[in-house]
């Protein structure tokens, strides 16, 4: 099965799991409105492209690790866009949970991801119940205190932020959390090695996400464009320019690439990073 | 070290967690606020009930099962107190955490409250690997879908729902997690038999929660009383009056008391149960 049906499929495993008959149904369907139809899944790739390189031999529960990453991703994108945050109409190019569903159920619908998360670890666990401390605590170091995404967002709300630690915790942080996860799902691996590629994908994509908030429309996007202008926010554009910008995702691409571990597919997993970095950069300035 | 100090101590431990040095401080805060100083924490003393009475070999997995309940108690007092449900301004005697801090920080408190509960599981599991995928499941089930206290809450936004199954789920199922993860906790106990006594514990603590809602004044709760009638939620006051209701709740508490299985610690266990349940009526209405 490759990769993105494996996903898929854990997702959708997942997203059933709340539609069980007596669970209330605007909840379930706001879960479902909140995972699917399929955006990048560029997380729950990276852990499943880490757990190929590792040898992938408890596929199961690098799925689910794989999907938890995922579920935790979308959680964040619900919370967000809520009217306290970024009050987004759009999202993946559809209405927002919020404004499809209401903000007492976009508010629920998070909350019930971010568990769905561990839960699909959990009940995945069995085949190798002894991986599932060093799993868990990857993803939930990964998405809460001190230094996960909970933690990144939370940094808006402070009167001084540090750029880098700001978007380290806010999107590195779970980049971090699918490699090292991606490893921590396999035999012999060695999940914290895995930590400083996660780290640097995290970052270029943070820049890329700033690339394309500044040069991109909403059509193409699925969602609200020039928000960080808008609201002041720190952002890779405003600091080094758009070129600027540029340079710095290659160089970040180039620096993770370097720093993947030694293991049996090293070589697969450097080509299949270099050509995902490549299609961060916006065309409009690819060339 | 008794109940209490094991409880107290083993939060402190989890909200220090997110004070470290790098991390935002405000949400660091604003996590302290909505755990500390204590609540009646009815459910981690369940937690540590049912495990000394399956043999506690294993006190400090115990104590974080108790801990992470109480976690997400807390998270879910934080997010049901949010301007979109409740809006209360005061919890536990104080300013709400978004009054105190801000709307922002209060989802994100809530939300980093739900994961501190998932890593202070993993945290602490490494004296018994064996036993966190049980845990993870029993804490996993009673907070989120389909059945979880996330999951109650949601029958707020649904056209219809069923008195009972809305009580269970919103209340009852951090009772029966509460039940099952101190049993998960220990060895040789079968934690699926300990759910019947969470459940009756939990309908017991919904119908007393209603009479204090209906019969006590702010000062005394700490939070605002009146919430139900004015809302027009469903109450078993509202169904069964108020002398019904006590009737009801001494009933649903001597069959707890009847349901808690064969284990070492039965009768030390029913005399607790018994001793709880009767502070659970409201003086004005215990004579």
């Amino acid at each position: 099965m490759d990769a993105m049906t494996r996903i898929e499929s854990s997702l959708a495993d997942a997203v059933l799991y709340a539609e069980a008959a007596g669970a209330p149904p605007r909840l379930a369907a706001a879960l479902r409105h909140a995972v699917f139809p399929k955006g990048g899944r560029i997380r729950p790739r990276l852990t499943l492209a880490v757990a190929a390189a590792c040898g992938d031999d408890k596929p199961a529960l690098a799925s689910a690790a794989a999907a938890s990453i995922e579920l935790l991703h979308c959680a964040s994108l619900v919370h967000d866009d809520l009217p306290c945050f970024d009050d987004a109409a759009t999202r993946r190019g559809k209405p927002s949970v919020h404004r499809a569903f209401g903000e007492p159920l976009a508010v629920l619908a998070g909350d019930a991801l971010i568990v769905l998360a561990f839960q699909t670890l959990a009940r995945a666990a069995p085949c190798a119940p002894e991986r599932l401390g060093a799993l868990m605590i990857a993803v939930g170091d990964g998405v809460g205190v001190p230094f996960g995404i909970v933690a990144g967002q939370a940094w808006e709300c402070e009167p001084r932020a540090d750029l880098s630690e700001y978007q380290r915790q806010k999107t590195g942080s779970l980049f971090a959390a699918a490699t090292i996860a991606g490893a921590a799902a396999c035999a012999h691996a060695e999940p914290e090695a895995w930590r400083l590629l996660g780290d640097r994908l995290g970052e270029a994509y943070q820049v890329a996400d700033d690339l394309r908030d500044a040069v991109e429309d909403e059509a193409t996007l699925g969602k609200p464009v020039g928000v960080d202008k808008a609201l002041g926010r720190p952002s890779a554009v405003a600091e080094f320019g758009l070129m600027g910008a540029v340079a710095r995702l290659r160089r970040l691409s180039q620096d993770a690439v370097e720093s993947i571990p030694e293991c049996r597919g090293q070589a697969m997993l450097r080509g299949l990073i270099l050509q995902e970095a490549g299609r961060l950069v916006p065309q409009k300035l690819a060339a």
